[in-house]
């Protein structure tokens, strides 16, 4: 076989694209040009006060003052890997809060470490009820770990905390919140909820590109952490491991991936100078936009109001229309990407996200004109203008 | 407690380093444009191309025809847990040739993963016996893999692979690679080895970032991981899914990072535009400069001859020499990192990395020249300027 020493590219750049799906979000150009500066070692000590610095930008995102902050070299899921991995041990109970897909994802990969799994499992597409957790904890023993999703990425979700949070202390049992798609977007709350490991990724409201996991370990999960009998199964995901080399003695463990971690910091200090709860503020104005401009063309929205997330907008594609169809064509001819839906609501469901810098205005508009164009031609007849009519209104109100 | 909303950078840029060290290595400007790219979806069909792209590319670079190629969302360690606790089951055996702190880190991995571990230890800073694998393996009746690691980045040493792997396929067991230090740098041969499962790391010889583990898997090792009794304990590390996305159906398992992804695709473009017979050249050159430059100040080699890495050079440090102190200053005042020892070697060895972008004649001078000024300085002679002639008739004899 002979083959060109090197293959000429397939694509020589990577063509624009407006990201309105459930993640990657777009990256903030600064962000983007923080991952250019030159590699420096992981161990070296001016990057360790970079390290310290990412660690207490993300404390004041978490909202905690006592909980240790870092990043880990893995996505959002590796966060929620390493949680479970690292906090219970084989025949551990963890009582697993599920209403959408990525608790499956926390129930498999729970199963997969021996645990004994309660999964409680509530309708998708509406919050968890905290009686169905309290009737769960009231029958149980020992709990170790109760575990909760803080914005349901595939239904669309935004899970009141606090119950939850407290039927989990009263029974004693460590909590764990997902806030992969919250965290930068609404409130995590950490310290007011007394969440024992939350954990986030960097692609979605922190607008930096995929591959951190930022999580926050309360002083009573790291006890856990480093009081187990037996070593966890994962040694790259060992949180006891990673807080030695995030904590106060920056002590081997991997190699850091130290580009992500400028573009982190970066993104970090940009959603501070924008302002917490400006940046919330933000989320819901563009997204209170989208939701006026999709029932102005008559879509029905997946989640009830007063749990709609401002992050990730699910709504059911109408009778007949093809879902395929209508994500090909926003990519295609629009340069728009949206989501598809997972799991049961795989082919039912398209998700819109605005997330971070890919909230905007001017994108909840382009989309809705998308919209009205393409809903059409495949068999949906939507009144003319109404999507944008809709959700530029619902700006200008907010504007005032 | 009153916090400003963003404190103030500790630290504004990125002190410029040259980086000496065992990885990160420089990344190849380049490599860091590719990174300011856009981000765009994981699942979008022209990132889908980019993918395919990228897994052409690293067949080459690993030498390999059949494998599946793909690269890990994490780092070499990464790579390192994913074929353990893919290919390993409870109960399986396991048979480590360990000469160096990375083999140790090997065995606490597998250990975890409750296989029947068999670690066979022969002296850090020697080439691994292959007799020594021989003479285990006929007293076992059953070996599930054996393991070794190419390119020891904690000893120097380069280790001959065919025997080993020869004696694992005549014993019918899978054989895994470390070849985190030398892909990209020496040759990686895994369809000469045959080698089952090959992972490596993107901040070494590839002249990325860290935060890759790029992996070979042959259709015997990807056919083991697909029919397990029990799924392996770590789901983000699940080479059955993690094949799924890099492979022809290209199904949604995680979040890949896009943007990592981009450089890795400009760092193999870049290595196969080299050529990787002038870049093992390369490295070699330099290598062999480094090495007569130390051994003209008098220093002593760790490695001996003939097993010499040329990705990274350890040396003595000379009796009475504060270690710490010569890579502070060189650090401090020169701009150079290199890098300490590892387990037992720590305090006694200073290892030189030549590696990728990092493997430069300007470097080796550089280095060269500094320690000329720094060891006098901490009470070791040594004859003015022998480093930097040697090292520069080393290069001059090997340009010619």
């Amino acid at each position: 076989m002979t083959r060109p020493a090197v293959p000429p590219s397939r694509m020589p750049a990577v063509p624009p694209r407006i990201l309105l799906g459930p993640g990657p979000s777009a990256a903030h150009p600064r962000v983007l040009q923080a991952m250019m500066s030159h590699v420096i070692g992981y161990l070296d000590p001016d990057f360790l006060l970079i390290i310290d610095e990412v660690s207490d930008l993300l404390r004041r995102v978490f909202r905690t003052d006592e909980n240790l902050t870092l990043a880990l070299s893995g996505t959002g899921s590796a966060g929620m890997e390493a949680g479970l991995s690292s906090l219970l041990e084989p025949g551990d109970t963890v009582v697993i809060c599920a209403s959408g897909f990525f608790s499956d994802r926390m129930i498999d990969m729970a199963e997969r470490l021996d645990a004994d799994v309660v999964a409680l499992r509530s309708e998708w597409g509406r919050p968890f009820p905290a009686e169905m957790l309290a009737d769960e904890l009231k029958r149980r023993e020992s709990v170790k770990l109760v575990t909760a999703i803080h914005a349901e990425t595939s239904t669309g979700i935004s899970q009141p905390m606090d119950d939850l949070a407290r039927l989990a202390r009263e029974h004693d049992a460590l909590f764990m919140v997902d806030a992969v798609t919250s965290l930068g977007g609404n409130e995590v709350a950490v310290d007011r909820w007394g969440a024992d490991y939350c954990y986030s990724a960097t692609q979605k409201c922190l607008a930096c590109p995929p591959g951190l996991s930022p999580v926050a370990l309360s002083p009573r999960a790291h006890e856990a952490v480093k009081s187990r009998k037996n070593k966890p199964s994962s040694w790259y995901l060992d949180l006891a491991l990673i807080a030695n080399y995030w904590g106060f003695d920056h002590v081997y463990h991997h190699t850091a991936p130290v580009s992500l971690i400028l573009a982190l910091r970066e993104g970090l200090r940009i959603v501070l100078e924008e302002g917490l709860e400006q940046r919330f503020e933000r989320h819901r104005r563009n997204a209170a936009a989208l939701r006026a401009g999709l029932e102005a063309l008559g879509l029905d929205l997946v989640s009830p109001e007063g749990y709609r997330l401002d992050q990730i907008t699910p709504f059911w594609v109408p009778e007949g229309v093809d879902e395929a169809a209508v994500r090909q064509i926003l990519l295609r001819e629009h340069g728009i990407e949206v989501g598809r839906g997972l799991g049961q609501f795989a082919g039912r469901v398209i998700r819109v996200g605005l997330m971070g810098e890919s909230s905007r205005p001017e994108y909840v508009l382009a989309l809705m004109a998308a919209l009205e164009k393409i809903l059409p031609r495949l068999g949906y007849e939507t009144a003319h203008g109404a999507g944008v009519s809709a959700a530029s209104g619902a700006l200008s109100d907010s504007a005032t």
